[in-house]
Order: C-alpha cells, then sequence, then structure tokens
C-alpha cells in the first residue's frame, strides 16, 4: 500500500518534501563543474578529503575530523574509543536511538557494548534522567533532533546541565547530530557552539544537506586519530571517498544557510497539518526543518484519501506512512528545497480538500 | 624519497601501469552518459544495485551476490559467518593475507576470531599445508593471486584438491578474489569453475577493472542474506552505494574482456625486467597481470637511476619502491590500459639505460 502512496506522490507536480528525488542527478549536478585531473584521495589521505575534514572540524569547532562512509560506522567507532578509554563497556542513549533500533545491534555484536536506555521512548532525555543514571557509563550519546519522535530538542541550558555534570562525572558526552545544521536556528547558536557542550560529534551529509551519503566524525586529535584506526578495521577506509565528499561539499556550501528557510517552512507546513481535523504535528510546532503528522484514522483509510487529494490538486504532502495501532498512523516530514517552489494557494487548497475529506472518515 | 620517484613518474609522457591516474575523471567518465532520472539504491535495495548484484552473481556462478564499500568489510563478515556456522573462532590463511597485514587486526578486534597461518611469508599455501592443519578450522582462505609474493598462483589440479580436503573435512573455503578476473586468462578458467571450488567468493571492483571502490561477495542465498545483516551492522549498508555500483558495472564491461591482453603484456613487460642486471621479477614469468620485480641495489641507489631513465627516455616504469634489506629493493607492477600506448621502441630503449645505469652500481 505505502508503494501505491508513493507512486501517486511521485507523480504529483509539486511534491512538497525534502530535495527532490534521490537519482543520480544529485551526483552528476556535483560534478559537473569538477575538474576531471582532480586527484582521489587515497586510503583517507590526499588534498581532497583532508581540506574537507579540515573545513568541518573548523565548522564544529573541534580539533579534527574524520569523514566516514556513514554514520553507523562513526558512531559505533566514537562509543567503542570511549568505552575502551574509560574500562567500561557500557553507554546510555535514547531508546529510540539509530543505535538501538536501526543498526541490527551492530554495537552489541561488534564490540559488547552494552546500552543503557534513558527516558522512555516518547520523551526526550532531561537532565534528571542523566542524574538517575548508574555511575559506571563510559560514555551518554545524545541526538539533536530526537528524529523518532518529530525531532525534538531539549532547551539549551538543559544541554548545558547535562554536559556539565558529565564532565563532573567524567563521563563522555558525544552528539548524534545527523541533523546537527538542522537545529541551529532554534537554538541561536552556530554549530561550534553546540559541539563545544560535547567530546566528540558525528555529522550526516544526506539528511538536510543533500549530498550521497557519508558522515563526519569530529573530536580532539587524539580521539580522531584512533577512530581511523577502527575506520580501517571496519573496511571504511576505502581507497577513494571522494563521490561522497565532493558532494557533501557542494550541497553543504549550497545549503547551509538555507536552514533557516527550511525552519521557517517547516514551522508553516505543520500548521496547515495541525488544521486538519485528526491530525497533530510532533512536536507542535517544529525546531528544526522536519516533524511527524499524527492521524487518528487508520493507515488503509488515510491512504486512499491522500491519493485522491494528490490527484485533484497535483500536491504530493506525504510520500510514506507507518501504522501506530490499528486506528491511528503517523508519517515523517521533512524540508528541503521543493517546498520554496510550491504554490502557497494550491498549497492551502489541498489541505483544504485534505481537512473536508478527513472529517468524512468519523 | 618515494614521493620524488612517484613525482617523476607522474611527469612521464607514457607512464607505463595501470589504467591511468586515479583523479574525478574515472568517476565522470563512468556517469557522461547515465541518466540522471534513474533512481538510487536505498540500503540495499532498489533495480540499479541488485540488477548489478545478480550480474555478478551469474558471472561467479553463485546464488546470491551482495555488494559491498570495500573488501575489507566484506572478507570479515564471510569468515565470521562460517565461524558462526561451525561454532568454531578460528580460520587459516596466508601470512600475508590482507587480514593480516592490512586491515589494523580488524579480524580479531571485532570478532575475536583466531587465525592459523598457513606456509611461509614467500610461498603458496599448498595441498600439503591444508592437509598439515589443526582440524578445528571452520574456514580457509585462499587468495588467488597471493599479491604480497608477486601475484602468484597455485596449479589449478592443486586448489581442487584443497577444495575437495575442505569439504570432506567440512572446512568451509573462501575466496579472496580481490584480482580475481585477472588470473582467468592463465588458468584457462571462467570465473564460475574457479568459483566452484569455494563456499564464498570476494572480488573487488578497483583492481584489475578499475572503478572508484567496491566489491561483491557472493555465495548461497542463506550466506549473502546473513551478510547483508552484517553489512548493516558494519555501517556498510549506506543509503547510496551507487557512485560505486555504476563505475564497477561500467568498466566492468569495458575490461573484463581485456585481461588476457593485460597478461600477455605483463609477461612482456616482466621480460624486460628479467634482462636487466640486478633485476628479477616474482614470479619469473607472470600469471596475471600483476608481479614484483626485485632489484639488487638498495632503493637509494636505485630512486635516482628511475628517475635519470624517466627524464631522458619519457617512459615512467615503477611508481614506488619498497625497501627489502640493505642492499635489496622490491616493486609492484600492474598492467592495464595504459601499456598499450607506449610505444615499443622507446619502452626497450629506457630498459637499456636503465640496464646500463644498473651495471655502474656494482
Amino acid at each position: 500500500m505505502n508503494g501505491n502512496l508513493l507512486e501517486a506522490y511521485k507523480q504529483t507536480v509539486y511534491p512538497v518534501l525534502g530535495h527532490g528525488p534521490r537519482n543520480l542527478q544529485v551526483l552528476k549536478e556535483a560534478f559537473e563543474h569538477q575538474d576531471g585531473d582532480r586527484d582521489s584521495d587515497i586510503y583517507g589521505t590526499g588534498m581532497l578529503i583532508e581540506e574537507f575534514q579540515s573545513k568541518i572540524a573548523d565548522c564544529l569547532g573541534k580539533e579534527a575530523a574524520v569523514f566516514f562512509p556513514s554514520g553507523t560506522m562513526a558512531q559505533q567507532i566514537a562509543l567503542r574509543i570511549w568505552c575502551d578509554d574509560k574500562g567500561i563497556k557500557k553507554v546510555a542513549y535514547h531508546p529510540l536511538s539509530h543505535l538501538e533500533i536501526h543498526e541490527q545491534d551492530g554495537l552489541k555484536e561488534l564490540h559488547h557494548i552494552e546500552s543503557v536506555l534513558l527516558a522512555d521512548a516518547g520523551s526526550l532525555i532531561q537532565l534528571e534522567d542523566v542524574l538517575g543514571m548508574q555511575d559506571d557509563i563510559a560514555c551518554l550519546l545524545l541526538e539533536l533532533p530526537q528524529r523518532e519522535i518529530g525531532g525534538q530538542l531539549p532547551e539549551f541550558q538543559e544541554l548545558e546541565a547535562i554536559s556539565a555534570y558529565c564532565l563532573r562525572k567524567g563521563i563522555r558526552l558525544h552528539l548524534d547530530g545527523a541533523r546537527l545544521f538542522e537545529i541551529l536556528p532554534y537554538y541561536q547558536k552556530s554549530a561550534a557552539e553546540i559541539c563545544d557542550l560535547f567530546d566528540s560529534v558525528y555529522v550526516s551529509f544526506y539528511k538536510g544537506i543533500g549530498g550521497i551519503a557519508g558522515a563526519v566524525l569530529a573530536g580532539s586529535e587524539a580521539f580522531t586519530k584512533e577512530s581511523k584506526v577502527w575506520k580501517r578495521r571496519y573496511g571504511g577506509d576505502l581507497i577513494s571517498l571522494y563521490p561522497y565528499i565532493i558532494s557533501a561539499d557542494y550541497y553543504f556550501n549550497q545549503r547551509l544557510h538555507k536552514m533557516e528557510q527550511y525552519y521557517e517552512e517547516a514551522k508553516e507546513f505543520a500548521g496547515l497539518f495541525n488544521q486538519c481535523h485528526g491530525a497533530a504535528t510532533i512536536p507542535a510546532e517544529p525546531v528544526s526543518n522536519m516533524f511527524h503528522v499524527r492521524f487518528d484514522v487508520s493507515k488503509e483509510r488515510l491512504e486512499p484519501i491522500l491519493i485522491a487529494v494528490y490527484e485533484e490538486t497535483g500536491i504530493g504532502l506525504i510520500a510514506s506512512i507507518k501504522e501506530t495501532g490499528g486506528m491511528t498512523c503517523q508519517c515523517e516530514v521533512n524540508i528541503g528545497d521543493c517546498y520554496a517552489s510550491v504554490p502557497k494557494t494550491e498549497l492551502r487548497n489541498a489541505f483544504q480538500l485534505l481537512d473536508a475529506k478527513l472529517r468524512t472518515v468519523d
């Protein structure tokens, strides 16, 4: 059924989400004006990779940064290094952390590191959760924003308090910053100001930035040096990572300054959902370019409604839906370049139609 | 000093080795005629990745194949699966296996798998070594050709005997086929005929094939299915691997049928080295597109000689040299597309000059 919705979404004149289709054009555009004579990176060395790593290290205010094929690899390695450092094989993170639900238990299977889950699945980790945490934790991982609950964020003062506590207790603090750039407008802070609260940071280049794949892990010289050894052990030290680096750099330059725009547009878009019968966004007002929408109707009943709206208006609002119990369903929304080109009148019309149709369900 | 030699090599009109510089043009060429509308692979799914995996599985005569970012990742995973399968955490391979010398002990650090080293470092693994092996081995890994000793190969009958023995003993046999396509002309066998002796196979797409990076792991449906779980655990299940897949496919189509040519040229090129004073190739006659050259002169004395030859003739013979004891040194040679465009008279002249200069060293 998701297949049908996705197909209908793709057929619309104005698909609203993200930066557009994930197709080969993403790479072709990034390489179009690249000089073919430029040398590949070679096993983590060479100007091409080193310059990008320096640039991102500077942006994050860290001593050094290492480019990785994926965040999964980068974060497991970060946690392993901190565990080895402390001589404790235990870390703490949110129950819906990427490590807990999307990595086939890599951290446990490859490193035998135990995870302590903080906070309820539906809530953010608060200072209170950290204060109540067992003492024998090598590292606390915080994900900002917390993707699986709609991209929620704690207040900055809360972060500062958590960071100060961890520093005092000798607990390493790692930032899952897969969407770090996307939250700068809400906090009104630089990336470096946020990262300053953390010992190590991972950022991704294919979420808000819209590159092809790839991640950076940043921290002290000693930490990043050790991460390169593990990168080699994982088979992540590819002879050439430049297809990801070039495109990461290209879209980073193109979109970093647009995060404020995406954030404002996300708030506007969420407002339109919240005016619909039986629909509510999580969080009620987005704090980044993303949010979730919860519908008080089953996935089976919502999908044909959405498809009808898409076909009547040419506006694609949601690409896929997840069932959350029999009578509710939920979806994730990300704002990127596409939103700005959707005519606002037609977008409002689409939501009026959606609202009308949702009212007929009860 | 290698820097100087490499620089001089790059400055020559005719660099002899490989397919040419590893620069961005390699990717640009592969993507030039690709349709930008073609969909990315998504986390290991989608036509783009599935079609290529099927094509390579067919070529290797295996039920299924999985594309990996690297051979390091693919092979550790293969060995882990076979160890789990047998309930034994011990594998056997050559002392100069990639796993033993180039992976920062990933197999041991990530999987706690013990390695039993078969044969002397300078020799091939023979049936005799396998017969003398302890019984509690989950998997034997054979690398064909054995890269670190010049790309040597056992006779096919020897392979058949090793395979039959492993089958009888219930020992899994894995092929490190980083350079599998390069040995087909010597064996006069298809890839499938060779792979039929093995339970699992890894092949690379950036050696003789000359792609950007990437590898395939092939075997039974059950084996490859499990390898995908581990690929996710490793952080190798990238949202998009297409930059590597497209280029692997492009250069595979372009170069698979040229392996015979590279092999013949490698024999010719090795013959020229063997006519030089104090130089000898390993093996004496190449069995693939690669070989090593051993010089009875120190690296410090050989480098200026080579640089002088390059400058006088415009022919680049070797890009880097490794010291092997005070009075000898060694290098690796790979033949690809470049060799065919080197004028033969000038190549012979370069070797005459090299020979003359080597004679003055004693």
